[in-house]
């Protein structure tokens, strides 16, 4: 996607209410060069007021990178598979969390005033070794909490979760870091991903990542598809009455320029296909 | 969809374990002519051992003729807003209640071991009339049962349902109506159907309807689109430990006879797509 359609959309987000954003991922040019550009497009972001941006950084050099180009929050991914942490960063998990450690050190001795969350990827299951158990789950966001994370939340990468899974991970998750306890990461791959955020939302989780059109995947978990549709996810909230802040009307609007910059490239969502219901008003409008 | 594929699709969902099927409508020829088999697509049902054999009837006409084609139960739909009563049936709601009543006599004269089911059609929202009052929705079910009825379900006929609506009005439902209280009917239209059955499902109700590839919308309901996908739900209740039955690689198997019977028709389905998890065992299987 040309950086311009980038900078467009993300304003687009913004116009429409959204407020916390991952902009970016600070990996090396030469394996993702799609993301060649991300300092460039955090300082447009940063030109935004209220909005926090993130970008993810899979090591202590990106989270360098992420900083000099003045982030607000970083995402770490975190494998909860073994498997999936040697594919994706590759790194053992206990490598990994030696990882996140030098990142906390790095913000503390040059940004003291950012953020960093862990999203603790194939917490549901892995492509490549099947089944997680749940005790390393729970054991990798306690390393993550002990390593200095702020937040640290739970992804399903693989799109395997199902909402006794989510209910049950999420609720051993607070027991154990307590308000660290973060967001909800799903995926649509098998149709479950909005029943699986209805089961983390009943846990108590409030933040709840989506990408527009439901775009996505990753690119070192086979088979992995697209995230949770945002458009989507915001329908069902808002239909539900809880208020996301966000305007739906403005948020499908949004999908023109990811549109414009990813031509031919599918772009998914239920409700922006169907239409909202006859008399559908959003609580932030009725307020 | 030739009678010959219709058979061999309602064996397919037999052999994958299926036990309630509406296997036709008991509707004018002239209006809807696919469903002008129902009697010879009945008579075959009925020859599969433990079948609870249903059919859709709008009237005394139908019931009348899917008692003598030997149904087990007859599914009435009754529509909880004015606008769609009117676009589906051709009657009021109170007329309707009147049908319903004769239709009761009907089966308590000429086959009492028959099971009668109402399902409250439109009872999320129309798309011809917008909202439809939820204090309407509970008395027509009340109505329903006064009139004899042995079960009323709630249908999003339009896929207007968000999560906390459902399981409001199933609690409602179960206050006024008690065991009475019957199937979740559920649409896709705006992504959110697996959610709803969640919702449903936290709720107590244990009867959902869905249909094979999401096939279906009601003809007199604009903007109706796809029921749920009896696969993904399938998917989502084994996966969650909830034990239906029913063996998801057969259904999924029982796509074959519908594809072949409907060349063309696009057929829905997350799961079928992205196949199963690595590892993935039914408690069935593992009973």
């Amino acid at each position: 996607m040309p950086t311009a359609d980038k900078k467009r959309w993300i304003t687009a987000l913004y116009d429409a209410g959204v407020r916390e954003i991952e902009v970016a991922s600070f990996v090396p040019a030469r394996l993702l060069p799609q993301m060649a550009d991300a300092a460039e497009v955090v300082r447009h972001a940063l030109g935004l007021p209220g909005l926090t941006v993130m970008a993810l950084v899979p090591n202590a050099r990106g989270a360098s990178a992420a900083l000099a180009a003045g982030v607000h929050k970083l995402t770490i991914p975190v494998s909860a598979s073994a498997a999936h942490s040697l594919a994706n960063v590759r790194k053992t998990r206990e490598e990994m969390i030696d990882e996140v450690r030098r990142i906390v050190e790095l913000r503390d001795s040059s940004a003291p005033g950012v953020a960093i969350e862990a999203g603790i990827s194939t917490a549901f299951g892995c492509t490549l070794q099947g089944l997680v158990p749940e005790d390393e789950v729970i054991r990798v966001a306690a390393q993550c909490v002990a390593a200095g994370v702020g937040e640290v939340g739970l992804s399903d990468t693989t799109g395997y979760a199902n909402p006794a899974q989510v209910r049950r991970l999420f609720k051993r998750l607070r027991a154990e870091i307590g308000d660290r306890s973060g967001a909800a990461h799903m995926h649509n791959t098998r149709g479950l991903g909005l029943a699986n955020c209805l089961a983390a939302h009943d846990e108590g989780v409030r933040t709840f990542d989506a990408s527009l059109g439901g775009l996505g995947g990753c690119p070192y978990a086979p088979g992995a598809s697209g995230n949770v549709v945002t458009e989507d996810l915001v329908f069902m909230f808002e239909a539900m009455g809880v208020a996301t802040g966000i305007d739906i009307r403005k948020l499908i609007a949004a999908r023109a320029p990811l549109q414009a910059g990813l031509p031919g490239e599918p772009v998914y969502g239920m409700t922006p296909e169907a239409g909202l219901p006859r008399g559908f008003a959003q609580g932030m409008m009725n307020v």
